[in-house]
């Protein structure tokens, strides 16, 4: 595959989906053939999957169909957007990806990482990302920052509890010693100009060393 | 767990699903506590994901993704109905389980048995049917049977091609060698009440030994 694959990850209020839009409208304005998405990605079947898991009348939810359905979800998503994407040699921005399931259903839900793993390892068959940026930001001052955000929507991951935030926090430090290749760590607590612009050296350099 | 789990098996036609429901029958009028079930029984979250999983407008449905769908949806029943069931000592008689998963999606569509058992025993964990019961019927004259009974309701599995019902047929032989302790075959291709009588035999048998 002649594209590149690029996640990024992290916590609540880490800024990564605003700063992922920007990304990708520079990238773009430089002549870069970008496409940015986020699960499930206008997918149909994808979108269904999720409207089952994020249903609130859903009680009964097991943990572990939570995270099949999750990687089921990530397939479809994969399989009809993000693949073509990368053959036709496109640059994709995804916002958050395999990581997320290992740190929110396999660490904080304690699914275990490992298990986890596995079940997205069937999902995305060797399709890992090429470069992963973790924005890195103490929980604390994430969930600050979405309470300062008026505007935000919540959804049922702000409602968890601090303990469930620092666990997830957690399992990206794991995740970083474990893939020190692929996952790039930037300081997210620094004005948001400055957070986008250390991603997007990292971008274009990994991207120029690339090319 | 003080219960007791029998899953039955088989191709199209084999008879396993009306004989299944005599059985229990007939086992609850000896003085067992049965319950007879079959996926997704009745179990909303499971039923809906059912319905993406057979949506004949779901043209773009990766094989990967059924394959996650079907192990979400055996989570959701296996938690919610057979395992409450199993802890309070009832014998569970359930209309296809993972075999179902490891002979059509993991060998005749492709996927891999060893991989579909892996995400599989994620949904399960540790809860292997104690016992298996194989309906043994060539795929031609199980198929033939289907056409002869002009009330059975088809599905998307009867149309298709003969290749595919001998590609899952050479996959149930395969798990039969696989697990010989577990799965006990029972000769399909004999009169409706003899193939029941030899099945009964089998279970009160190991009911027996059990007790």
């Amino acid at each position: 595959m002649s594209g590149y694959f690029i996640t990024v990850e992290g916590g609540e209020g880490a800024g990564k989906s605003s700063i992922l839009q920007t990304l990708g409208k520079k990238l773009t304005a430089m002549g870069y053939d970008v496409l940015t998405t986020r699960e499930p990605g206008g997918i149909e079947i994808a979108e269904k999957i999720r409207k089952i898991i994020l249903d609130p009348t859903h009680t009964t939810m097991d943990g572990r169909t939570e995270a099949l359905l999750y990687a089921a979800a990530r397939r479809q998503h994969l399989a009809e957007k993000v693949l073509p994407a990368l053959e036709s040699g496109r640059i994709v921005l995804c916002d958050r990806f395999i990581d997320s399931s290992l740190a929110y259903q396999g660490y904080a839900r304690g699914l275990g990482m490992d298990e986890v793993f596995t079940i997205n390892q069937f999902a995305i068959q060797d399709c890992m990302p090429d470069m992963t940026i973790f924005f890195d930001i103490e929980p604390k001052k994430g969930l600050e920052r979405i309470s300062a955000n008026k505007d935000r929507e919540r959804n049922r991951l702000d409602l968890e509890n601090i303990h469930f935030h620092e666990q997830v926090y957690q399992a990206y430090q794991k995740l970083v010693l474990k893939f020190p290749e692929r996952i790039q760590v930037i300081n997210a607590n620094q004005p948001f100009e400055q957070v986008e612009a250390d991603a997007m050296n990292l971008i274009v350099s990994r991207l120029t060393n690339k090319a």
